[in-house]
């Protein structure tokens, strides 16, 4: 009885934190989530990856902030629910599978529909960085493709 | 008959039209959304707000860039799917109904959670502008309350 009645409390109390922390506005200061080089598999040249905002209970959303330096960009990819980048800084380029390349600068906004295959990354002379933000989907919130070849990149 | 087979293949051509549209990468130029000053109903001070991403049938997600003023704020509101606020220059507040006020600075990225009453602002000497990524749900992304008063506001 009493073991039952400890367990109850315990429950009921990790209830009541859980719902505290649920309810509770978070302020992550910069500096306190480490920035990452983008892995070799996934971006061709230097790369970081600053993760601003990760995976929470109450929402899909994760926002990211990525800098490529000149030549640097992603493999070919989709995202399950599409992405939006804000271009911050610089200039870069974006293309979809078939398509065009179109370059993107600091103050531009970039609409990636959902399973759209697609790569960005830097011009070949300038650096570009944009805070990307997507939804996750059964864990996740890209599909990563094949490399883009020199070729493809261009000059 | 005739007229039916016209219907038939104008329906068929805007469904592929608007099929197409939606598999289309979209570069929205910096400087094409036009800046709008905040509602004297919901907003205390100058306030300035961007429209960097609207609604899309595809993605719940909206997103703005805010600039208060010094002692400018917004009032108290909720959202009904939470908030993220990427903090990108200045200094501001951020107060949950019945907590304290807290800081937020460049570089700082703060989370509110889904129907969590609150407010945002400059502080009393600095200006603020941050990036507000919120979604919609049935038609709103934010639900606006009463004035956050001088006393409130603090100094």
């Amino acid at each position: 009885m009493a073991k039952a009645l400890t367990a109850f409390l315990l429950v009921a109390a990790l209830s009541l934190m859980s719902q505290a922390q649920a309810q509770s506005i978070e302020i992550m200061p910069g500096g306190s989530r480490p920035t990452s080089k983008g892995a070799a598999q996934t971006f061709i040249g230097p790369v970081s990856i600053a993760p601003l905002f990760g995976t929470k209970d109450q929402t899909r959303i994760t926002v990211g902030r990525v800098t490529f330096e000149p030549g640097a960009r992603a493999a070919w990819h989709t995202h399950p629910a599409g992405q939006i980048l804000i271009v911050t800084d610089g200039t870069g380029w974006v293309q979809q599978w078939g398509g065009k390349k179109g370059e993107m600068k600091a103050g531009d906004v970039v609409w990636i529909p959902p399973g759209v295959k697609h790569w960005h990354g830097a011009t070949r002379t300038d650096a570009m960085t944009h805070i990307a933000i997507q939804e996750t989907v059964d864990g996740r919130n890209v599909d990563w493709m094949e490399a883009v070849s020199d070729e493809q990149f261009g000059g």
